[in-house]
C-alpha cells in the first residue's frame, strides 16, 4: 500500500478492504447490472473497466461477458469504446460519447435508452430499471457499483473526485461496492454536497434559495459490509480538447449578450442575471467567453458541466460562484485547476445530477438555461438525440431538465451546417424536427449565427416568422418561408391553420439531403 | 345592494366600489390585455363578459372591440363561444374549449399559444405576454383583471369560488381589477390556499410535503385602489354531463387497478399508493370509478381537477383527500356538493394552478399522472394538441407538468376510434406522433382497452413490440408490426436502429384517413 494511498483511508477499519484490481475481477459474471461514478467522462471508474475489457481480450469472451450499465452521463470514451467493441454492453443507459458506444447502439446490438438526467437516478432508486431480472429476490437492487473516489474520511463516507453524477443513487442501491481511489489527483475533500435518495411519500422540500446553499454531507455514507473492495488507482481522465469559437459562435454570443442586456432594461432580469445554465461545446463556450468580456458582473452559475472557460470567467473576478454536477476539464485545464485548487475550492460546489438537474430548484432559481440542439424546427420543437428520427447521437442528456424549468429556455445552433457537398448544406432550421425532444412549449428563445428569435407569448404561425428570418441561413430563407406559404395555404383548405404543416411534404428537405446531398430544394 | 351580496362583502371600506355592469362597459377599450378567473369552465367571469358581447352586438362592433385574453384554463364555452363568434378574441391562452373558439383559432382569425399551465400565471408576472404592448411604461401590466368570487373578508381579500386557477398572478399583475360576487353559490370561505407570485432570486421553497399542506392566506390580497368595481352576479357555471364510463374505458381501468397492484405487491408503491392525478373524460372516470370499487384504500388525490365521480370516491371513504385548482362539477354534481358542503369541506382543498401543477411538488410527492392523448406513437411520444399537426384541439393543459414530474406517467387512449365509414378507422397507436406533447423521455405506461405496455427502462425497439403488441387494435397490430420490420429492415442499411423510422413513410396511415376515411393501408 502506497503511503498517500493510506493517507487517503482515513477509516481505518477500511484498510482491510483493500485488493489488486485481479483479485476482483472474477466477481463479475454474465449479465450483471452494473452502475459507474463519473458524468461527461470524467470521475468514472477506470481500473477495474478496463481490467474486465483485458479479460475479456484475453479469454476470448466478445459478446459472452455482456453488462446491463447504468451512469451519470457518458464516462471516458476509450474504456466505454473499448467495452463497445469486446460486445460487454447489452444495454446501456442515459449518455454516451464516442463513434464505438455509437456504432453498436445504432447497429442494434446495443439496447439503449435516453431519460432525462434528473430522473434516472430516481427511477432507479424506484426499481424501475431493474423490475426484470431474473431473480426475483433481486429487483430492487443492481449488482454492483464501480465508483471512482479521492477518498474516505474518517466516518467511512466516500469522497468523490471530480464529478458527483448518480453515485450516490448507485452505491445506495448496489449489493456491492468497488472503489477506485485516485491517488493521481488531490483529495476534493469539502467540494461536494451530497444527498441520499429518499423515496415518496417521505421526501422533503429541498432547502436551497441560492447556488451556495449546502444541504447535506461532505462524502456518501456507505454499509461497509457492502463494500467488496477498494482498489488504488493512478488513472487520469483523458477529456478532449475543447473546440475553439469562431466566427459563428462569437455571433451567436453577441446576439444573446444584448439580448440579456436588453433583459435587464427592460426590467425582466436582475443587473447580474439569473444562474446560468449552460452546455459543452464551441457554443457554449463562445457565450461564456462572451459574458466574460461583457459589462455584467456578479454573475452565478447552475448547471450540469463546469468546463474550461469557467476557469477564466472566475479568474477575471465576474463569476461568484459555480455550481455544478461534474468538473469536466482538459488535461490543461486540470492543471490549472489545481495550481490554485485553494481557490478555486472557494467558488464551485458539486452536486448529485438529481439536485443539480432538479426542476424544483431550476424553477425556484429562475435558472438561465442554453443548449446546442440537432436541429430546430420553425414552430420551436426541438431535436437533441436522433438524427434523421433514427440514429442516436449522444443522448438527451440535461437537456429537458433545464429547458421544460428555466426562466428562460435558450436554444442555440448554427444556421447550417456543411455536407461534403455543399458548404451550408444542412440547414439546422427545419419545417418539422423529425425527433422532438424539446416541445414548442418549452423553448423561449432560438438564436443562430444570423439572430435571435423571441418566441415568448408568439402563435406558431408568428413563431415560424420570427425563427425563419431571424435564425435561418440565408440560403434557406426563401425555401422555408416558400414552404410556410405552402403550408399556410393547404392549411386554410383544411381548417388547420393553427400550426400549419403538410405532412407529405415535411421531410423533404431531409429526403433531398439523403438523395442529393444537400437540403436545398427545387421546389416544395 | 341585496342583503346576501352585503353580507358576502366583509369589508365595509369596499362597499363603495359597488357598481352595476352597465357602469363598467365603457371602461373597455380595443387591444386591451385582459384575464380572468376561472378553470375548466367554472369560478369565471360572466356578468361582464356577456355585458360585452351584448354591448359588441348592439354597436356593431364586431372584429373592431378585439382583445388578449389570458386565463387559468378553458372558460364557460357559452361566453367564450360568444366572444369568438363576435371577433372579440385577438389573442387567446393557454386553454379553451368549444367549437366557436377552436374554429376562430383554426381559421386562422384568433392568435393562441398554449403553455404548460403550472407556467402561464408565471411567465405572466415575469413580463414575458406583456413585453410587446404599445405604450413602453406598460409592458409590465395587463389592463385589468375580471374574478369571480363569492366574497370578500375583512381584510379586503377576495375569496374565490370553484376555482382558483391564475386567479392571484392575474390579479397581483393588473392595473385593474373587476370583481363578480356571485351570489347565487355558498361562500367557500376556507376552501383555498393562496400565495402571491414572487418572481426570482426570492422564492423558498413550498413547504408542502403531503396532500393536505396549507402555507398561503384564505383568499387573494388585492390593493383596493386597483378595484375598479364590484358587481354582483347569480350566473352559474354550466359544465356540460359527463360521459359515462364504457366497455372501452372500464377496460382501461381495469388493466390499470391490475398494474397499480402488481405495483405494490413488488414493493414499487405504498398500499395507498401516492397521491393521483387524473384528467377529464369518459377514460379518466371510469379510472376513477374502477379505484373506487377496488380494495384500494386511503387514497389521496393531487390533480388539476376535480369532478363529479370524485364525490363518489369521498363519500364511500376510500378517498381521504383532494387538493386540485378547480373543483369542475355538473349541476347535479354541485347540487350534491352543496348539500354535503360542510363535510365536502374538510376533504377538498383548492390552490393556484401555479402551485397545483408544479414540477416541485408533483416531483417531490410522487404523483401518478393519467391523460388522455390524441395520439400515441410506437415509441412512445405522444400528441395531445394537434390533429394532423396542425389543428388545434384545446391545448397542452396541465398533461406536460404531470407527464414529466409524476413517479409513474401513464397515457390512456382507446386504441381505436369510429370514422364516418369505418367503425375503427382510426388507430390511436401510429408510427411517429404528428405532433409531440410529451416526448419518449416522459411516458412510463401506455394502456388502452386491448392492453397494457410498461416502457420503464425499454430502449426504443422494445417499446414498439410492447406498445404495438400489448396496446393497439387488433384491426392495426398487423400492419404496424410490419411498419416496425420494415423500418427496422431500413434504418439497418442506414445504421441508424436506434429508433427506427422510414420518414418517407411515416405519416402514411394519416394520409390514408384523409383520402379514403380510414388508416388501414393496403401496404407500406
Amino acid at each position: 500500500m502506497s503511503a498517500i494511498l493510506k493517507s487517503r483511508i482515513k477509516n481505518p477499519a477500511l484498510l482491510n478492504k483493500l485488493r489488486t484490481v485481479e483479485e476482483v475481477v472474477p466477481f463479475f459474471e454474465n449479465d450483471m447490472y452494473m452502475g459507474w461514478s463519473g458524468f461527461t467522462g470524467v470521475g468514472g471508474p477506470k481500473v477495474v473497466p478496463v481490467a474486465l475489457a483485458d479479460h475479456v481480450e484475453k479469454n476470448k469472451l466478445q459478446n459472452k461477458l455482456r453488462f446491463t450499465l447504468i451512469t451519470g452521463a457518458s464516462t471516458d470514451t476509450d474504456v466505454e469504446g473499448r467495452w463497445a467493441s469486446l460486445g460487454m454492453l447489452k444495454r446501456r443507459t442515459p449518455h454516451q460519447v464516442g463513434k464505438p458506444i455509437q456504432k453498436v447502439i445504432n447497429e442494434g446490438s446495443t439496447l439503449f435508452f435516453d431519460k432525462h438526467l434528473s430522473m434516472v437516478p430516481q427511477d432507479l432508486c424506484y426499481g424501475f430499471y431493474t423490475k426484470d431480472r431474473a431473480d426475483p429476490a433481486r429487483r430492487n437492487s443492481i449488482d454492483v457499483a464501480l465508483v471512482e473516489a479521492t477518498g474516505i474520511d474518517e466516518n467511512g463516507q466516500i469522497i468523490l473526485g471530480p464529478s458527483v453524477g448518480a453515485a450516490p443513487e448507485l452505491v445506495a442501491y448496489a449489493d456491492k461496492v468497488i472503489i477506485e481511489i485516485n491517488t493521481s489527483i488531490p483529495s476534493f475533500y469539502g467540494l461536494h454536497d451530497i444527498q441520499m435518495p429518499e423515496n415518496p411519500p417521505f421526501r422533503t422540500p429541498f432547502p436551497v434559495t441560492s447556488v451556495t446553499d449546502r444541504f447535506g454531507t461532505p462524502g456518501i455514507p456507505v454499509n461497509p459490509d457492502k463494500i467488496l473492495a477498494i482498489i488504488e488507482s493512478d488513472a487520469r481522465d483523458s477529456v478532449p480538447d475543447n473546440t475553439p469559437s469562431d466566427a459563428m459562435s462569437q455571433a451567436i454570443a453577441n446576439h444573446l449578450v444584448h439580448f440579456f442586456q436588453n433583459e435587464v432594461k427592460q426590467g425582466r432580469m436582475p443587473e447580474n442575471l439569473l444562474p446560468l445554465q449552460s452546455g459543452i461545446g464551441n457554443i457554449a463556450n463562445a457565450v461564456v467567453e462572451g459574458l466574460a468580456s461583457s459589462s455584467f458582473e456578479n454573475l452565478n452559475v447552475w448547471t450540469e458541466v463546469f468546463q474550461d472557460s469557467f476557469l477564466d470567467f472566475l479568474e477575471n473576478g465576474k463569476l461568484n460562484f459555480a455550481t455544478s454536477t461534474s468538473v469536466r476539464l482538459t488535461q490543461a485545464g486540470f492543471k490549472r485547476f489545481f495550481a490554485n485548487f485553494d481557490e478555486f475550492k472557494q467558488k464551485i460546489l458539486l452536486r448529485s445530477q438529481y439536485i443539480s438537474n432538479h426542476p424544483e430548484i431550476i424553477r425556484r432559481l429562475g435558472v438561465i438555461a442554453m443548449n446546442t440542439p440537432v436541429e430546430v424546427d420553425i414552430y420551436g420543437q426541438a431535436n437533441s438525440t436522433c438524427v434523421n428520427g433514427s440514429r442516436m447521437l449522444n443522448g438527451l442528456g440535461g437537456s429537458g431538465d433545464f429547458l421544460r424549468n428555466a426562466k428562460l429556455s435558450i436554444m442555440h445552433t448554427p444556421s447550417a451546417r456543411p455536407t461534403k457537398t455543399d458548404p451550408t448544406g444542412i440547414s439546422c432550421i427545419v419545417p418539422m424536427a423529425t425527433h422532438v425532444d424539446h416541445t414548442e412549449h418549452d423553448l423561449d428563445v432560438v438564436v443562430t449565427d444570423q439572430g435571435l428569435a423571441d418566441l415568448r407569448g408568439l402563435a406558431p404561425r408568428e413563431r415560424s416568422r420570427a425563427i425563419i428570418k431571424n435564425c435561418a441561413h440565408p440560403d434557406f430563407k426563401d425555401q422555408l418561408l416558400d414552404y410556410v406559404e405552402f403550408a399556410e395555404n393547404y392549411c386554410t383548405k383544411t381548417r388547420s391553420l393553427h400550426e400549419p404543416q403538410v405532412l407529405s411534404s415535411v421531410f423533404k428537405m431531409q429526403a433531398n439531403l439523403a438523395e442529393n446531398g444537400t437540403m436545398k430544394l427545387k421546389s416544395w
